[in-house]
C-alpha cells in the first residue's frame, strides 16, 4: 500500500518514467491533504468554549473529513492498480489478429477502471469542497487560513481528477457507459470553481487580508 | 526530515491539532507533486525519435524540475520548522512587562520566517508552473494530461502558500519588510491564474476532450 511508503519514495516513483503512480494518485493525494487539514481544523475547533454551540457540527464535520482521508488514502492505490491494468493491456502482443482483438477486449475493459477511479477522486473531491464550506463558516477563526488551502486543493483534486477521467473516456467504446461516466462528472464538478473562489473569498475577508 | 516519513504519519500529522505540519507543509508539497509529474513527462519524452528535436530543451526541462523537487521537499520541512518556531514564541510567558516585551519581540523574529517560507514555496511554485507551459508546448502528447495536472498542482501551491505568506505579513510590525515581502509575492502571482488556464486550455486541446 502506497501510504505506508516515504513521502520521497512516492515522490521519486511519480517523477520516474513508470506507467504509476501519475496524474491521478497526484489528484488522490491532493484530496487527502485537503481532507487532513479539514479534519485539523475540526480537530482546533472541538473543545473550544467559543466554539461550543457548534460542536455537534463540528464532530460530524470531522467524521466526514476523516472518512474522506481514509477514502482518498485508498484512491491513491486504486488509480496505480486501475492504471497498471490499462498500462499491461498496451503492452499485450498485436501480431496477429487474434492478438489485436483479444488485446482491444482488454483495454476497453481496462479502460473502464481507468476512468472509474479518477471519477471517484472527482466525487469525493466535490464532497471534501462541500465540507470546507461548511468549516469556512463555523470552523476556528485562527485557522480560517488552513480552510482556504483544504479548498484550494480539494479542487486542485478535481479539476486534475477531471482531466483523468476525460482522457480515458474519450476511448471508451461503450458510449452508453462512457455518457454515464461523464454525467456523474458533470454533477461532481458542478459549481466547483464558484464555490472554491466564495471560500476563498469569505477565508480572506475573514484573514482581513 | 518529513520526506523519510510515509505519506500515511504525515497525513496523520496534518489532520492532528499539532501546530505542525500545517498548510505551509501542504501547500510545498502539492509544489513536489507538480515537479515530480514535470520530470515524469520529461522522462517520458528523452530518447523517443519523435521528440529528438526538442531533446536539448526536455534535458534543460528535467534539470529543472527535479531541483524544483529537492527544493519543495526541503521547503517541507523549512515551513515546519519556521511555524514551530512561531508557534513556540507564542507560547512563551506574559505574566510581566518584561516577559510581554521579551515574547513580543521573539514573535516578530518568528512571524519574518514564518512568511519566508511559504514566499519561498510561492516563488518555486511560479517556477514550476513556468516549466509546465514549456512541457505544454514540447513535451509527449501521451502525457499531456499530467501536464496538465502538474500546472493545476502548481496553482493550488501557490495560491494555498499566498495564504499563508498574507496571513503572517499581516501581523508584522517592520512595515518596510513586510512591503518587501509583499512585492515579492506578487511578482510570484503575477499572471499565475491565467497562465494555468492557458496550460490547461492546450493540454486539452491536445486530448481532445
Amino acid at each position: 500500500m502506497m501510504q505506508q511508503e516515504s513521502l520521497e519514495y512516492f515522490l521519486d516513483q511519480l517523477a520516474s518514467s513508470a506507467p504509476t503512480p501519475g496524474g491521478g494518485s497526484a489528484a488522490a493525494l491532493c484530496g487527502a491533504l485537503s481532507a487532513a487539514l479539514s479534519s485539523m481544523v475540526a480537530n482546533l475547533t472541538l473543545g473550544r468554549e467559543k466554539y461550543r454551540d457548534v460542536e455537534p457540527a463540528i464532530r460530524e464535520a470531522l467524521e466526514q473529513s476523516e472518512r474522506l482521508r481514509a477514502d482518498f488514502t485508498q484512491l491513491i492505490n486504486d488509480d496505480i492498480a486501475a492504471y497498471g491494468a490499462l498500462s499491461a493491456a498496451y503492452r499485450l502482443p498485436k501480431a496477429t489478429p487474434n492478438e489485436q482483438a483479444a488485446r482491444s477486449a482488454q483495454i476497453q475493459a481496462a479502460l473502464k477502471g481507468a476512468a472509474e477511479a479518477p471519477l471517484r477522486i472527482a466525487e469525493h473531491a466535490r464532497q471534501a469542497l462541500d465540507l470546507c464550506r461548511t468549516l469556512a463558516e463555523i470552523g476556528n477563526l485562527n485557522v480560517i487560513s488552513d480552510v482556504g488551502v483544504a479548498a484550494i486543493a480539494a479542487h486542485a483534486a478535481l479539476e486534475s481528477a477531471e482531466l483523468n477521467v476525460l482522457i480515458n473516456l474519450k476511448v471508451i467504446k461503450d458510449r452508453a457507459l462512457a455518457e454515464m461516466l461523464l454525467q456523474r462528472l458533470d454533477a461532481a464538478r458542478a459549481g466547483a470553481a464558484p464555490m472554491t473562489q466564495d471560500i476563498l473569498a469569505a477565508a480572506r475577508e475573514k484573514m482581513d487580508v
